[in-house]
Formats: C-alpha cells, structure tokens, sequence
C-alpha cells in the first residue's frame, strides 16, 4: 500500500479507537481522503516535489475548507465556503491531507473548548479535564495522534492554551503573517491562524508554507545584539495563583534555558497582566459584535438553540459599549504597551507559563467567565501588544501536560522557535563501561554535548560480562532474577547527540532500556547475544571500574 | 579524576599519539594547563556557572594569549602581549582553557597552510596534502580531536578554506562582530576572527560569546520575507575548474537543501569571481604591507631567515601600488558589490563549494602563487563584500571531505548557521518489524522526520525470530555462519530524530549496528538476548511481512 494511503487508514482507525467524536464538526468521508491521498502518491512517484506530501491536518471549525461548511461551532450560522481558505490552501499546494474541520468554543470565543454546541472537546491526557480552547478540536486531533497538523486560530491565547493542556506545540504567528482571510473572525484585527503539531520542527515547517507577506508590509527586524539569548521572566509573586506544582513547573523550564547558556533576568509583568484583562473587561470586545453581532442579536431573537448561551451574552453584551470607552482604552493600551516594551527592553523573548492552571470541565462548568478569564491571564495581552509567541510543552505538573510559551516582538517568529527548542526535554543515556567519566570513550559523550546527571546503579536485574572487544567494554544483559545492581553512570545529552552516537556505534553494543535502581528506565548501553559467548561474567565486582582496578 | 582535567590529559595524550609537531607553535606546558583545569574544576564543584567550562581550544598564532608569544608564523617579528586578545579573554572568561597557539601561513598570508618557517601543516585525513590555511593548525587541530574549540582569522578565506580541507566547521562572522583588537593584521579592514569546531552547535555556542556589539554600530537587519530558505546556487559551468568528483559533490549539497524544503536558484557568479581575483592582484594588497610592510622590508635587509620567501614577495611588492589605483579598485569593488547584491536580491544564502579544489603539499610547492591564488575563487570576495559566511563538511570527494559555504548578507550569521544545519547528514535506520510501511508503528517513524530510503535485506548473518511482544514484532539477530537475509527497510532521519526514537524504545527492543546486503552498516533494530528465549526462528520466512502473510 503506497505511503499516504496507509497514513490516512491509519487516522481513520485512529479516529475509531479514540472515541472522541466531539473532536470533529465536519470529518471528510474516509474514502474521499483516500482518493487524494492515492492522487498525492501518484504525483510523488511522478517525481513531484510536495514538501507536505502525506501530512495529515485538521481545521479549525471557523475555518472555510471547500466542501465542508464553515460553522464557527454555530449550526445555524454555516454556510457554503466555495474556495478553501489561502491557509488551507497553501497547506494543500504543499501536499497535506484535510481530514475535516474541528470543534471550537463558538465564535472563537472562549479558552476552556466547552461552548460548543457539539459538546465539550475533553482534554487529551484527562477526559474529566478541559482541551482548553477556542481551537479544542483541533489540538486534542493533533495531540492524540490523529492527524500531524492542524490550524487554530488565535486571538486572546486560541492557538496556545489548548497546546499547553494537551502537551502540544503551538506557534502564534505576528499577525498579518498568515493570512485570515476565510476565517470567521472574532476580533478581525487580533486573529491570528496558528498552527498546532507535536513537535517544533513540524510545526515551522507548515508555518514556512503557511506565512506570506501578502498581509502586510515588513518592517526592518530589530537586531538583537549578539551573545547567549537574553530571557525575561516573571517573579513568581507576580504569576498570581497558580495550580499545584505549576510554579515549580515553570522554575524548572527557567532553569533549562539557564543550562543551555541563556542569561535570565526578571521583569514587571503589571503591564502585561493589565492589558490582559483588558481584552475582555474593556471596549475591545465589541469588535466580536462587529463581527457577527447582528447575526447573534437575530439568532436570540428567533429562539435559535445553536448558540452557547455563555458565548451569546459575552457577545451581545458588548453591543452597548459606548466608542468613547474604546478611544480611552486604545490610550491606556498604548501606554501600556511603551510600558511591556521598557520591560522587555533588550530581551529576545518573554518566558510565562502559558496558562495559570488546568481546570476540570466541571469546574468550567460552575463558573464559566470567572474560569476562562483566568485562563486568559498570560497570553490574552500577545496580540494586542503585536507579539509573537511560541507555546510548547516542558514537563509535567501533577501527572499532566505543562506548557510555557516564548513571547517577542512582532516577527521574530523564527528567533522564538528556536529558543524554545531549548526548552524541549534532554535525552538521556546510562554508561556502564568505556563512556564512564575518565575512560577511553568518555571525550565521545563531551563531544556530543553530554552532562553527567548522577552516578547509581542499575536495578538488580542484569549480569555484566567483560566482552572482547578493542578497547576492552563491558556487555551488560537483563536475566531478570539471579541479577544485580551494576555501577552506571546517567549523563543527559541532546536527543541529536544520542541520535549521532546510535550512528557511530560499532557492533557488539547495542542501546536499549535499562532500568536503574529507582525504577526509571533511560536508554544505555546493552550488546548484541552473540558477543557474550565465551565473556567472563564479572558481576560481582558490580561494575566496570571495580572490575579494571581489581 | 575530574571532569576537565581527564579532558586535559586526554588531549596532551592525543598530541603525542597524532604526532603533528608543525600545529603548534606554543603549546603551553601539561601542567600548567592541568592547574587550569582544576581551578575550572574548583569552580563549578562550587556552583559557578561557566558554559564553556573545560572546552579545550587552539588560538592562531597570530592572536595575543596572555603568556605566550604572538609570532604571526614569524618568530623574529614575535612579541610578548601583556594581555589576552578580546576573543581569547571571552573564551577563558566563559571557562575554556586554551593549550596554545598554532602555526599559520605567515603573518595570515595564504590559503595554503604551507607558508611557515614552523613546516608545512598536513592535512588531517591525508598528510600529503595540505592543511590549508592561513589558519591551519587551528583546523588540524580540531579536526584531529585534540582541541574542541579553535580560534583563526579570515581576510581572503583563511578561516574557511581549512574548514573544508580538514572536514570541520568554520564559522566566518560578520566584520566587526568579534573584536579583531589582539590581532596582527593581514588586511586590517577586512580581517575577521573566526572560530573552527567539529560541530555547528559547538562553533555557535563558542561564537555566542566571542560576539559583542562594541566594534561596530548594529544597523537593522533587513527581513527576509517569509517562505522556505531561497538559496543562490551557481551555474556549474561558472564554477572553473574544479577537482574530480568536486561538482558532483556540490549538486548533492544542492539536492540536500532542496531535499529540505529550500527554494533553489541559480545566479550569476561573475561579480562574485571579478571581485575575489582583486583581493591579491589589485591595489587591496597594499593593506598588507600597511601593516607589516616596513618590518620585512628591514628583515629582509637584515637577512633574517625567519621570513617566507613567498610571504615576503607579496608584501614588498605591494610597497610600490599607488593610491590612484586604490581608488580606482575601491571603485570598482563597489560597481561589482552592487551587482552582487542584484543578483543575490531576496536570496537568503549562496551556496558554494568553499574551494575548488585540494591540492597536495608537492602541487603547492611547484606553484606556490598559483595554487594559493585558485583555492580563494569562493572565498575571496566574501569580506570585501562584508558578507557573512558558514563553512560546513558536505560529505566527501575521492575519499576526501568536501566543504560547502553558505554566504549572506552581514549580520545573518545565525541564519546560515540554521541553514547550514541542513547539509548535516541524515542518520539511516534499518527497520525489519512493526515500523515497516504499513506495520502499526511506521506512524512513529514518519512523526519523527523518517523518510524511506530504500528496500533492501540484511547481510545473510542474521536470524528473525517472533517475539513474544505487543504489538508482535520480530526481534533480529547476529548469528554469523548460519545466518540468512532479512528484508529490511532503510529510513532516513535527521540525528534528532533517533534520538528520540531511542529514548522511547521499550523493552526487549534495542538498536545497533546492522550489516546490509551490500556490506554496508547503519542502525538498526536488534533485542535484548533474553527476549530471543521461546521465541520461534522465522528466518525461513525471509522477512517479517512474509511471515504475517503466512
């Protein structure tokens, strides 16, 4: 079966196995998919070039995909779009799939992924909890494995919120850099079309084909002067409430960006959080009634069930805000903003959690503002101060997905991406032999960028034998019972280093899981069967050092 | 023992093992540099934070280091710096330790590596022929594992043209990005300090904290417009005359950008070439004799044997160039500057191979201003163009590396540097189970950048046996006399990729050196002994599809 073919019955099965239908508004028929999936492995092996090919994407709901209608999460506002838009088009012309169109909080208004008429969008990792919102279905598709790709899009923290519940990447491009044109908007001059994948390279390499000039004149980028990447932080005391273990969760990414070089410093984040709140509290709300309004003030009228009721009065809510309040607060927005830029002054980006908790659904369902505005606290203030921002997982709190973003000046997209793949987890290796510290091999790790984490033991399940090899290295086996705790030491390398390590690595050793004596498992040396016929069993010295000063 | 100072011991170890005398021109005594290493030591055992602690590095002979002569290749014009040069301060401030200065072509005078009274510098992968140069030792050294880190400098190519002969990465920056105070100059205008190491992320790293705004005023950076990397290539046929196997190596480097979403195009290298040829045979020389003119003029007179022949010929008969000429090649440069910059227009890199060829020692001695003057075709025009430049290994010609240069306009040194990373080789992965095409875990492959490259069998040494694993899979073992052939898969991946893919490798399952059917080796998926325990032998079957289909 030809590559992209097999891809697509694999989602389609996948979609079938995860059981979360309120993922999808509008999911293709499988057989549709699989006639462009058959067309783009025909013009591969034409020897086309589609840098794309085969990637499987799903759309946001307020999104137009030809063919599908384009509801916004409101039945009652779909309509027909006849051409895709230039999102999802440059997306096609590059090769990707569309499966479908996803579910949203309606209007593209929320972060919790719940006011949807289809029904909450569950998070990935803990159905009980929210996928964050507005672009929940979309994220949980991407997170769960179904498709490689999907687009959001990203007003007050869209595009990144639901990243960071379903331990996902989300990139918030400057605005203007995709274009939204077909896209429901929800406030026409914040939206952004960002783009979610699990990890950062495939991500920027949708955004390459996604972004255009097209939507706006590009100003000179600042220079940033040279040395190691310059990081802002926010004082913990100035996060406000946080989940459990959420602040440690964010000291540890700060800590990361230490360790690979950056110098980091801390920040006021008063005029950050004060323009977050503006976004909803203030006047820039009405610009969602410009947007659809007239629509909702008839839908209400009419009875209509297709609207969220909370989304239905955040938005004729707005109907009344007097221009005035808006004047004022384009004022208070831009002294604000002279403010956040005085802070950032000369740092390359902004570290924040990208959410202050993770909410259950039924605590969003107890208090549907109060929870979605705190949601909002560190990423409602991006695109009104014309910020680009990166969000990606980094670790775990309590069990779950934890994610922090990056946040710069408008077009240093790039720049944010790349230093948020500092913050992706290192690798690490267990050395029982030749790569301990002041052995023969021991330079190969240093080279390769390693740091010695820790000295233990494995678990008491291995054997160790003295191989013929030249230089002499150990062979470690698992045998389970009649095992014992043999001396390794852990050292963390970059997963490029242990990938080029795995490249150079002469037969008999191998690399495989080995469980060490707290229970974890890294990946560490191992050897091949053959080469421990005819090896002296030396474990009782319980490890290689012992053995060579015996 | 400790970190750093195994490390020192290990290289002075090496110094001997490799026996190259001609690198170095003053190696600092063992032990002083041990006592180093144990302060560094000393240091972050007490927390101190140094990001380069213990990188060894080599510094040019012609840049101060505190407590060793600077020579410039020239031991009568030496003198003692009472302080370390900017660059080397940064460097040991940041935690390197530096082992001495290194032989070069006399007073940076050269591309060659052969122009010194201090011997001719051999080629590290072949010791008939040259190093290269001016910064020869410096790359020798690298590339032979003795140093980590190596400081050169670079007027006509003298930090590049090395790189690429001895298979390393030559990081060329912008002028003025790195301070060039400390530096006997060749051509004070255009010189530039230069950092050589074996990876891009060690180069880069190093160059984080060799940069610093202070020699020049940072004007913006102009913005490239979105959209995959464009890179300018040239027209094979204006390329001259290159060595054998040296234009197809080049067409492969191209393919590898392309192969990794780049837009390629062609230019006119003209401008390029005129431009590189005036560097040596126009008035620009006359900066050489500014510089050091009035001392070879009086050691000549004086019969002092410390002077090259050659190097002293171009510096006195640059005495006699008159300044009309000066401005009249000023003015040319500028006219062919201009059509350089039309023809790069929105071009993000120009990818050229970083010499035309690898002449031996005895080729250089039969022509030594011949040879010299071909090797700068590429490079030459680079610095008078105050451009950018990242030199990289691209794979091998005849068994040699090859090297590749990616140019930019100034400033985007950090930009070819993420190009460059491109022409990085992928690793390979033999695959002969569940991550076939079609089998459940080939998703995994495809999620980590995995593209296939080729179905073929193992060596006939192997046997496959049916794992009592879930999913099932076959586990894959080295059997020698009695083995059969395996179908296999061969995936290309980028080194990151396989890395993570081993880091969530389970149990039984490893990964190790598997030999193919055309003999050759490339990581592959083995398992633990224990797991081949009860486990049926379904060699007869050939391959794991075939045995599914029985």
């Amino acid at each position: 079966m030809s590559s992209t073919l097999s891809r697509v019955r694999a989602a389609y099965a996948r979609i079938e196995t995860v059981d979360r239908p309120e993922i999808w508004i509008g999911l293709r028929p499988r057989a549709d998919v699989e006639a462009e999936a058959r067309a783009i492995d025909d013009r591969l092996s034409r020897g086309e070039r589609l840098p794309l090919a085969g990637r499987l994407c799903a759309v946001k709901g307020n999104i137009d995909v030809a063919g599908l209608p384009t509801t916004a999460g409101c039945p009652s506002y779909a309509y027909q779009p006849r051409v895709d838009a230039p999102a999802v088009a440059r997306l096609r012309a590059a090769g990707a799939l569309v499966l479908g169109t996803t579910n949203l909080d309606q209007f593209a208004t929320g972060l919790v992924g719940t006011r949807s008429p289809h029904g909450a969008v569950r998070g990935a990792h803990d159905p009980a909890r929210i996928s964050g919102g507005s672009s929940s279905g979309s994220a949980v598709a991407v997170a769960l494995g179904i498709v490689d790709l999907a687009l959001g899009t990203d007003t007050a923290g869209s595009g990144r919120v639901p990243a960071a519940f379903n331990g996902i990447v989300g990139l918030k491009p400057t605005r203007g850099l995709v274009p939204t044109a077909g896209v429901v908007p929800a406030c026409a001059s914040l939206d952004c079309v960002t783009v979610f994948a699990r990890t950062l390279p495939e991500a920027e390499q949708a955004l390459a084909y996604l972004a255009s000039p097209a939507g706006r004149d590009l100003p000179p980028l600042p220079r940033r002067a040279p040395g190691p990447w310059r990081i802002a932080v926010a004082a913990t005391d100035q996060l406000g409430e946080l989940d459990e273990g959420w602040a440690q969760a964010y000291e540890a990414a700060v800590d990361r960006l230490v360790a690979s070089g950056a110098s980091v410093r801390t920040l006021d984040l008063t005029p950050f959080t004060e323009a977050a709140a503006m976004l909803y509290e203030g006047a820039f709300v009405a610009e969602r009634y410009t947007a659809v309004g007239s629509f909702v003030d008839k839908a209400i009228s009419e009875g209509d069930a297709s609207l969220d009721p909370t989304v239905a009065g955040i938005i004729t809510r707005a109907r009344d805000i007097p221009a005035h309040r808006l004047f004022a607060d384009i004022e208070r927005l831009a002294v604000l903003r002279a403010r956040a830029d005085t802070e950032l002054a000369d740092a390359d980006a902004l570290l924040l959690p990208t959410a202050p908790g993770h909410p259950t659904l039924a605590e969003v369902a107890a208090d549907p503002l109060g929870a979605n505005a705190r949601l909002g606290r560190f990423t409602n203030s991006t695109n009104l101060f014309d910020q680009a921002a990166v969000a990606v997982p980094a670790g775990e709190a309590n069990g779950l997905p934890f994610g922090v973003m990056l946040i710069g000046p408008a077009f240093t997209d790039e720049r944010l991406a790349r230093i948020a793949a500092l913050l992706e987890p290192e690798t690490r290796l267990s050395v029982v032999g030749a790569h301990l510290s002041g052995q023969p091999l021991n330079p190969q790790l240093l080279s390769l960028g390693a740091r010695l984490d820790r000295t233990t033991t494995t678990a008491p399940v291995y054997r160790l034998h003295a191989l013929r090899t030249d230089p002499p290295k150990p062979g470690l086996v698992h045998v389970g019972e009649g095992g014992s705790p043999i001396e390794t030491e852990v050292w963390r390398l970059p997963a490029e280093g242990l990938g080029r390590l795995l490249s150079v690595l002469p037969r008999p050793m191998t690399l495989g899981s080995v469980e060490l004596a707290d229970g974890s498992r890294v990946p560490g040396f191992l050897c091949e069967p053959g080469a421990l016929e005819g090896a002296p069993d030396i474990t009782e010295y319980g490890g290689w050092r012992t053995y060579l000063n015996r």
